[in-house]
């Protein structure tokens, strides 16, 4: 079984990656650029076949190890 | 108009971070994890609203600046 999992940082925590990254693009000469975040994208590969036991399984994996939920916010999509 | 980046390492590049994460998990006592790949996700607001020149421009800034193309691959999701 495949899933993302898209980790995010919540509003109102300042990313400086972000800020860099859209500064960046100005400098090249991109106008119109409102906002940039940049989040972190997991890719996992999984033994387990049940949707729901897995999806129970990333959770437990986000909580304890993959973000920091004092200030991330996390997305679990199971690709199948 | 909102957009995501996903990019992920290209098959076959080396993944330091997603071992590293795998071997944690493990370590955790997750079993059953085959493979984990670490990849970034941005997400960017742009002042145009035409999603074809939406997705041009993110296409040019992808190339010019967000991903190394030699080793990254990219996505570009149009939010609205």
């Amino acid at each position: 079984m495949k899933a993302n999992i898209k980790i995010t940082l919540k509003n109102g925590v300042l990313d400086p990656q972000g800020k860099a990254i859209s500064h960046a693009l100005e400098a090249l000469g991109f106008s119109g650029v409102d906002s940039v975040r940049q989040g972190k994208l997991i890719e996992i590969e999984l033994a387990e076949s049940d949707a729901d036991r897995a999806r129970q399984s990333l959770d437990d994996m986000c909580r304890r190890l993959l973000a920091n939920t004092v200030i991330e916010n996390y997305e679990i999509e199971i690709l199948g």
